[in-house]
């Protein structure tokens, strides 16, 4: 491979800093300045200063864009204007400056050239240059696409406002991915906990394989005509086809959450778009995967496949694993510590472990992201319940804002990327190709498998659902950050620009037809989540089977699992452990079980871990409001749970009580305590303690014991 | 100066990768990973991709060290042991790893030295290595110390936990700083300014000076003894003298803050230690501008001086400008749009602007840091009245969890550096002259200061005052930052190892020590503030007239301004601006003033927006209790505010109003509102509106029109 051409040529360009670190992370940009500060030479310093104030100000316009973003929504949000989402928003101003900076700012080519010959054979990861005695340390930023040696420069202004792509997984994809975790509805989501895994897994698969076939095809014609200017494998399909499947929970969802869709709907969708990014993100790593074991023209081979399957097993469970471990063991730590008596650092501790999560992934081998996703679901069922009061709003809003300014970050650098990226290729045939097959394999995913589902489903996927469900498959951060991933070849670069093209379509077009898509379809909108269940839910019996068909066997034994030994063991809640597990393990249990959990043992103080509110600051507890025979007691509570606009309810408990109630348990109701949601601490927390009824009405899942 | 000597050797290191970004940045690390992911270049790939994951590995250590020091503050806490204050305890976990990585832990040496001659002569900020054909991207990284090229990856493990020394300007200290002059409690601050400003100013100057002076004395006899092995000048004296001038406000007045030792000096020690870093930083870098200008072995030159003198002015007045008009905009952002309804959108404006402000100082050459001090003061003073409840308990923890992370991470790494740094120089007699320098130089801020000080103060400063502030001159966070930005020449590295001895003396020595100096001197501790104030306040007439006396006339005009006019404008409340700019400027001053200013008018709602508490997450507001002429009422004031344990109360408000009852005004006085502190959500806000009395008891100088 090593030929003699080599060249080792520095060229004097001012500030060629890569832009890589949108949030707090200014010293990436600075790495020019280095501890050449304050040294003899001059002209280095001065350089370097040069390169820190110019990356200062390409900063500030990104700052600055978010700011004019920010402003924007407000303006929309006060106009309730609604067609256009602050994600569309974002983008439409990072294309705006996208077009100044390509067009209408022409730096002042003040760089001189310095080409110089040196035998080279070798990109280590540091390289020490030796100038008049003096080393410099250079590190290897990564390789520059064939034949741009010269041309670099030439675009100094776009360049610098590019930033490494690793910094939107390293950075930027983290938070919004534990943020879905963590604001994750979990009673809708383990409700439908079925159906969601199957679009996500089976479902991301089919449409990766489907897009990845039609792509080839276009592609093979694309050959035949003669449209095709460099290699297009058939494995670079398939990894279009993954990274094109991974859909957004952003857009049509906020815009959901704010029309109160229904609930299960909102469930569906965003459960498959959340674990969806988990599985297109690790499918398209092992698709990578399997290129090298080929080496011979990327031809099929079996063993190579399997080999991809199996990374694809491994890195999905291990990333799994390694999510729900740290989620554990901050549980724990939370626990057994009195920690929550200071909220500060039982927030910074909560924040470094679920950091700690993602840099430990990595460290394995595994995938941040995916882990981090399992990390925030497992945070959000355990450990925020031993959170105090406080630390639960501080966590709660640390990662909404972050989440929020690293998704604006994200859309409005898209909109940059469409004029600054230098290396774009728009082929015509091959967009029309890719809309066409992402069309075609997002419908291959919804359908089929909407259809089979319905054969198990009580409760079934009505077909203006499966529309909706189509229509509202937008692509968005994930897609373009794995498409931005690598664009050194030709069809990676290709491959980049058609994704913008279908990114800017579904978020403008997908995105801001879902009103009248929702409309059209006839899909109730202003479904309060509480008043549809407590109030239908009582009385139409079919729903209530509904519910408990989807309870399937595999749920309930989790569910019991999960209730009896983790929660007890993990948490302040749930039943005490002395009560569930078998009297050999008495002294064991006791020791493991807190003290609160003796205290709630009696009342039913379990749920109120079940969810954690999306827009409310405070989230509201209660027990299980349903075994109260207290007509006016639970009167007032359903009253006051829909006036906060809380869209988790008792439906689900509801569901397994009636159906666990056919299972014959002791009865041991002690009592109800019904903690109301408070507004804004404005309201005295009521606590409003039921008698025990004086005959059970039935039997009560909770208190029996195994 | 070009040499006909230069080589450009690679050196195979598997992972240099620089260890920069310690929150949130792990991409500055990832540098090496690049574009060139997914290229057929195997080799290169794999040795990122282990790089990458050494390097989530070694962050891994700091979060687990960082999570460790948490746990164990939370034990101290606990178990109120107080004699090591957090950051100490991080520097101990610090100093422990440290000692690990030098003598236990051994990376198996596996990586070649590729030595390849070539010739260059410069040392860009970028290189473009041409490697069979593929070109690379490096980027200048910094000098490495001469001869150190062979060397550097003999330590392979203690150098890849070394960070970019910039990482501490532009991403601990922004937080740290922000979040001091954020916290700072005005009321107390402005009413010691005088003081303040002269220990911080006049002072720095002073002790960097002296510091200075016996530094080269002691230097120069170094050199006559044979001692000193490098080259040392004035101006490094100086510059040393700079760096070990700031004071930290971390560690003395947390412990302050618990004991809730006497106001005056806990204001005048945090005032003075948070300024003092903005002189410091401000100090240091005039000195090294001072260098070159002689480059004739750095004699005096009085044209030189002058020119540091000039710089001096104008990074201070240009950082203070530019910090001060970020919040004036934030501040006006804030009140002229309703951003408020939606306080996600406000804090992240909020946390937007205030970075922004970071960066457009460092963009200009002024420094990043004093602009945020005086941008986080300003955004107390304005803004946060502006905000809504929800943003201002938002940007408070956000704040205090940055700062917290942020400076435990600083403290742990400081102990770390103990061991892991490579170039250390200890000098046994040039430590012994720094430590006898610092306290000479500290001394000669203090007590000549203070002598001067009283001369005019009526309240005067106590010589167990002096004492205490000697004492309690810790150096921090500042000091280090300052040290480890430039360790390249022998002097800088002398003077980086000795800071560190004397910051971890400080902290532990001085910092442990201020309980036992604190009751030796018999300082008096749990003093209320509130309490002390309104009780004694009220009967010593001499205590009475002091707060007067510091109101002197600079002060009073600028209160005066400050209240009629920027209020007004900036905030929703004070007088609207029709009452107090003269007619003909009627129509602005009604398009100006907030329509809640004409709401508040006849309630002297004003204060409220004077301090912020630290330790409460509400904050507490109220109106000029005095005033009322309700006993009953003040009394249930009054009792409600020591219950929250606020340490701002209204002495302030009640010094003015008497001085300024002297002069004569018009009284129109039409009620009084009282908002009672809440009690966490418990309490409802109770709004008493007291009548107007019929007979103004004395003349209020919120009312009276210019």
């Amino acid at each position: 491979m090593a030929s003699p051409l080599m060249g080792c040529f520095p060229d004097n360009k001012v500030s060629k800093a890569h832009w890589s670190l949108p949030f707090l992370c200014l010293a990436f940009v600075l790495v020019g300045r280095g501890e050449g500060n304050a040294m003899d030479n001059g002209a280095t310093e001065r350089m370097a200063e040069e390169s820190h104030r110019q990356d200062s100000a390409n900063l500030l316009i990104f700052i600055m864009l978010l700011t004019l973003t920010i402003l924007t929504i407000w303006l929309f949000k006060h106009r309730r204007f609604r067609f256009l989402h602050e994600t569309g928003l974002a983008m439409i101003y990072g294309l705006l400056v996208g077009v100044i900076l390509r067009f209408g700012v022409h730096v002042p080519q003040s760089m001189s050239d310095v080409v110089q010959g040196c035998a080279v054979n070798a990109s280590p990861a540091t390289l020490l240059v030796n100038v008049s005695g003096r080393f410099y340390e250079y590190t290897l930023k990564g390789e520059v696409s064939r034949g741009k040696g010269h041309q670099v420069q030439d675009d100094e202004m776009l360049r610098k406002v590019t930033f490494d792509p690793e910094v939107f997984f390293n950075i930027l994809l983290p938070p919004i991915i534990f943020h879905a975790g963590y604001s994750l509805k979990r009673r809708h989501f383990f409700r439908n906990i079925g159906s969601i895994l199957a679009y996500a897994f089976v479902g991301t698969v089919i449409s990766c394989f489907i897009i990845g076939l039609i792509m080839y095809g276009f592609v093979s014609f694309m050959e035949v005509v003669g449209q095709l200017s460099g290699e297009f494998y058939f494995t670079d399909c398939l990894f279009f086809g993954a990274i094109v499947s991974a859909t957004d929970p952003v857009t049509v969802l906020a815009i959901f959450n704010e029309l109160k869709v229904d609930v299960d709907l909102y469930a569906l969708l965003f459960g498959e778009s959340v674990l969806n990014d988990a599985v297109a993100i690790v499918l398209s790593s092992s698709i990578v995967a399997y290129q090298p074991a080929g080496d011979n023209s990327h031809s099929f081979e079996a063993m190579a496949l399997l080999k991809s399957f199996g990374i694809f097993l491994g890195v999905f469970s291990g990333s799994f694993a390694l999510g729900v471990a740290t989620g554990v063991v901050t549980a724990l730590v939370t626990k057994f510590t009195k920690l929550r008596d200071f909220p500060l650092l039982e927030t910074a501790l909560f924040v470094l472990m679920s950091w700690s999560t993602f840099l430990l992934a990595e460290a394995c081998g595994f995938t941040g992201v995916v882990a981090v996703l399992f990390c925030g679901i497992t945070q959000a069922h355990y450990t925020y319940n031993n959170l105090s009061r406080d630390s639960q709003d501080r966590t709660k809003q640390l990662f909404e804002l972050l989440n929020f300014l690293a998704e604006n970050f994200i859309f409005s650098y898209m909109g940059l990327t469409l004029f600054s990226f230098q290396s774009h290729v728009f082929n015509p045939l091959f967009i029309i190709g890719a809309f066409v097959a992402v069309f075609l394999g997002r419908a291959a995913n919804i359908y089929p498998l909407s259809f089979l589902l319905n054969l198990g489903r009580k409760n079934k996927i009505g077909s203006n659902f499966q529309h909706v469900m189509m229509f509202a498959g937008l692509r968005g951060a994930m897609t373009f950050a794995l498409s931005i991933r690598d664009t050194a070849t030709y069809a990676r670069q290709m491959m980049f620009s058609t994704t913008l093209l279908i990114v800017f379509f579904t978020v403008w077009i997908c995105g801001g037809g879902t009103m009248p898509m929702l409309s059209f379809m006839s899909i109730p909108v202003g479904v309060d989540s509480d008043q549809e269940h407590s109030s239908f839910g009582m009385l139409d019996g079919s729903q209530r089977r509904n519910t408990k068909h989807e309870s399937a066997w595999p749920f309930r034994i989790w569910y019991n699992f999960d209730h009896n030994y983790l929660k007890p063991l993990l948490t302040h809640s749930g039943p005490p452990l002395t009560a569930t597990l078998p009297a050999c393990c008495g002294p064991l249990a006791r020791c493991l079980t807190s003290p609160q959990a003796y205290e709630n043992e009696g009342q039913l103080h379990d749920d109120d871990s079940d969810f954690i509110l999306n827009d409310a600051s405070v989230s509201s507890m209660y027990a299980d409001v349903t075994v109260s025979t207290d007509a006016s007691g639970s009167a007032a509570v359903r009253r006051n749970r829909s006036s906060t606009g809380s869209t988790a309810g008792g439906p689900f408990d509801e569901g397994l009580d009636h159906e666990l109630a056919t299972t014959e348990h002791e009865v041991s109701i002690r009592g109800t305590r019904l903690v109301l949601p408070m507004n804004d601490q404005a309201d005295p927390p009521t606590t409003v303690t039921l008698p025990p009824p004086p005959s059970p009405p039935r039997s009560d899942p909770r208190r029996h014991r195994l």
